[in-house]
């Protein structure tokens, strides 16, 4: 029997790709989809400007759009996923947990809060546990659950491993992201072409914090974050999908080469529908990986890694995700997944 | 009264930037344009498939391209700018230096060699009288200059003035190449539309060893090597011209990112034909610099930087330069320019 | 003594074109810059979010944004040049030519009516006379002139040559247009990446429209529209800066391919301070013209065109301008030359 | 039973799409693999550079490739797919088919030849016979059929319904073409970023004259050419795949918007594996068909069309199709499929 799930901010590009994971899903059924007030009533084939090749899946376009309130959203929906700017989702995420609703979100407010967990299934799938302190200390029924930036979870996996392995204590990244990572109208032609955009706002904050409560530990009532010093340089480049990061770390233990790729190939993928069978694949040509070439490896939910390399104070990688799968819509539906095994839906 | 250049592989990408360059100049007349077999006896604008925009410069066209030989080029031709593939410059440079000429080369070729002065006049100008060894240890009349990898160079400047300044400790540098780098038919449309083009082969290992040449010291006699410990992960964008570089950098005294932006504004240029009034050019958007809107800043010849941040070791900047003017053929003109001004000519 | 001129919609992409054609201008001057009434009152340097490479025009990011509203414009300014949606240019520019104002308008509203010359100074300037029925009509003291579409001017000087030599009966053309066209922000990077968007909307209806009215005669009180029928197709292409046209011309007296040519170059430009040289420039390289390679030539003023081409019932060519200067900004300035050399300042 | 079947020029752009198409096939199997004398003797693995996304298929990569000779193919392979420069293919084409193998080819020499069928299964699967006047003439046990050039197959379905419904008459076409239809190292980054090229050398030839041939008939013993006339003008735009195509059609009965589109629809796909089940796919918007969007409709075996448009002298439509699938290796496997139908292998 399948969760009626709903699509918070349905419209939008992470709410398409949200759509196109969530259509043909066994244990997902798709109840409501939000949007704001100007597409509420519409038919979704009208509300939305479906940008994706392919069409809109059987029996998504005609479902009217609502608006994103949870008085709109019928009782027997349990499960959202939401996708919204930030300063929206502040408001009207935890107006949903409230009146309810369990929230898987991708947006970025609230994030860094005490008792919201932020999860990469395969990393820190304990922290969901977090919910219990929350539901606690908001007196909500629902309950709200984030996955981390596209950048962030583009680099967290092998750190995870090598935290595990070596003791992770600092780590140097830069970015070179994908256009579609700023939402479909967020990088004009006329800025990208042949051209680079350094610095992207905001981005270099959230990976370094998000990574620190992202390889903490919980003890079942309070989270300790990780004290790994992050420095994060991020760079927009005229790609479509997919995120390569240069990532240096440096472990407490020394992590040759083929120690490094031994503890990425060892890290366990999870077994939940969407995800991987292999999280991170090791490429062994130094070319590798490639945004076009490997984004959609395992249905763009696998980590690709390059060559380990030593340098001076550590190692150095290549780690690279597709960012509006593995790093958004994709990353919600592995959250939802998860909360639907243990059992809070 | 002018002195007569020549340019070896004048067909070549660079080549033909070093015709742009070269056409327009107060001090230099060309005289001789050197190719492949192929092309010799052809006027140059039948052998050289010109690709840049505007015409070839007038009277260049004309000139019958002879081979890369020290023979087929003449007795009054003092100067000659070389840009060849490494193997090809091996062969040649050492013989054309042996046969009287003086050389001032873009190829990678002999970089790294004692007695081979590796200049950027801004940086390191004493260098070029490492030319009395060469010609001590050689036996040559002529002698053999190298300017850096573009990469290299990118960075170069506004490091020396952070180790001018704070005494420089490590760098951490992750390059946003330009295809331009590669030579016209370096890199292909199917490789790099909607990609990137990861650990470019060589080039990280140049910027690694390179560096610590250019900021070593010279006593007359002998070089010595800084010992700056250089990470480099070097990647290629679709972009066409302008490398953009994510730098971090650890000083031995403290330098915080206000002390760190005077310094690079306080990094005097020199006074040659060439050079730009204002060798770092610091930018207080964080925005920029971008490669499209700052790589032509002073004709190219200026480096860009971005504001500069603080990071948990050191700080972290953004520096762009033209990587075929600044960071190659404009380069090797600089160096001919102080050639000419240190009476090697 | 110089023209003392306004820009009206300065913050736009065309306003900063405009700027930069205008700020070294000899014979005109800037003295007042409109933009949106979040824009008034604030200095241009702050208004606008510039994005041309190179800075701001000396002076004028000093200059005060007022509102676009006749009111808010000093008497002593005399010409305009404007560049708005055509839904604002429909409302304010009428208010501005009552208001005594001449302007030299690159918006779209009102090009096809009776009463308003739409002109290319080297194709049609005699249609500028029609001011004074404009005036007449209207009982304006000032005036409104346009310039045509981007896409049309491309096409329509080498064309005027055709029809002037062998008289034109029908056109078929194919357009590959910058993003640049559709202002900075009319393209996302997400649509154009990789990528061709056919069909812009209601690109294809001016150029139709905008040639029978540019190639037609005027009598000093009316003009008569040319009847050649023209069939257009217009698409977007992944291409910063300027538009490429495939141009089918069926003649009523036979033009060979060489005669074709010899009528391009016959093409006289005028005496105005910005027009080229050669108004159109014709390629014997088959490979040309090409956007990037031929979009500068004559600062962007000049015409490109392939070699020509016998069809089984005419003749074939490609033209190409830069579609921001010879199409836009630059079409008005050369028209705001026209106003002052007929006097209408 | 599976065909036993080989690939020559396998290391190749099209030779890699064929193989992605052969591995998974279900009638074929692939037996050998031919390369150039350097890669003969390899594996597979080793003698190409693999570059699609995902692996090389399964049990292709340990394949000894052979050199590209008919001594060197097994005996009991029957069919061979050929991708080769057309200088090659004029030489090792003949010879196959002499020493008794079946050949679907996608190389240009011969294509026009008046034995040599030239077939699209939909459009004149009955030319497939031509190979009996073929073997009469030329004594072979084998034989050598051909598809057409990438450019030409994109627009020619359409074209033959319209053919069918109202009688062709005349067609002005305007291409704007992917990279990968220059092979993979046919088109540099250098050339195209930021650019289009004009007039691709040879390719109007190809439309003009093949669509004259595919649109022929056959009475069993003779071609008869179709003798609409054809204007072409080719243009290579920065896209990865897909063909565009403005196409505008004058024919003998008026063909208004509305039976055009449904000659469109009703164009009958064929009972092929490989084949579309809808050959043509007509979009309502006018923004479609987009190369990124529509070329891999069915597989990249279908062909996207546009909304018809009415002009002065007949309509005019877009037409898109996946040129190295439709347009060249899914081209000669659908030939493959229709040679196994008809009895030749």
């Amino acid at each position: 029997m399948s969760v009626r799930v709903g699509v918070i901010g349905a419209t939008g590009a992470v709410g398409q790709r949200l759509i196109q994971q969530l259509a043909p899903h066994d244990d997902f059924e798709i109840a409501a989809l939000t949007a704001s007030e100007s597409s509420a009533g519409k038919p979704y084939s009208e509300a939305a400007k479906w940008r994706a090749s392919g069409p809109i899946p059987d029996g998504v376009g005609d479902v009217t759009v609502v608006e994103t309130d949870p008085s709109a959203v019928g009782d027997d929906v349990d499960l959202l996923f939401s996708s919204l700017p930030s300063s929206v989702g502040e408001r009207v995420e935890p107006a949903f947990a409230e009146a309810g609703y369990v929230v898987s979100s991708n947006s970025s407010n609230g994030r860094l809060d005490d008792d919201v967990p932020l999860v990469i299934p395969e990393v820190n799938a304990d922290h969901v546990d977090l919910i219990e302190v929350q539901r606690d200390e908001r007196g909500w029924d629902g309950a709200l659950l984030k996955n981390p930036n596209c950048s962030t979870i583009t680099m967290v996996p092998p750190l995870a491993a090598l935290d595990d392995a070596f003791g992770l204590e600092s780590v140097t990244v830069s970015t070179l992201q994908a256009v579609s990572g700023a939402g479909y109208d967020g990088v004009t032609s006329m800025e990208i072409i042949d051209n680079v955009l350094p610095h992207i706002g905001g981005e270099e904050t959230k990976m370094e914090t998000e990574t620190c409560k992202l390889l903490g530990g919980f003890d079942g009532a309070e989270l300790s974050w990780h004290d790994v010093e992050v420095s994060a340089s991020c760079n927009r480049v005229p790609t479509l999908d997919g995120h390569l990061e240069n990532v240096w770390a440096e472990t407490a233990e020394d992590a040759g080469p083929a120690e490094a790729e031994q503890a990425f190939r060892d890290m366990p993928s999870v077994d939940l529908p969407s995800a991987p069978e292999q999280l991170i694949h090791v490429h062994e040509d130094p070319n590798r990986p490639q945004p076009r070439l490997d984004r959609d490896a395992e249905g763009g939910q696998a980590i690709s890694v390059g060559p380990v390399q030593e340098t001076p104070d550590g190692i150095l990688f290549d780690s690279l995700a597709h960012n509006t799968i593995r790093g958004a819509a994709g990353a919600s539906v592995l959250n939802g997944e998860l909360l639907l095994e243990r059992g809070y839906l």
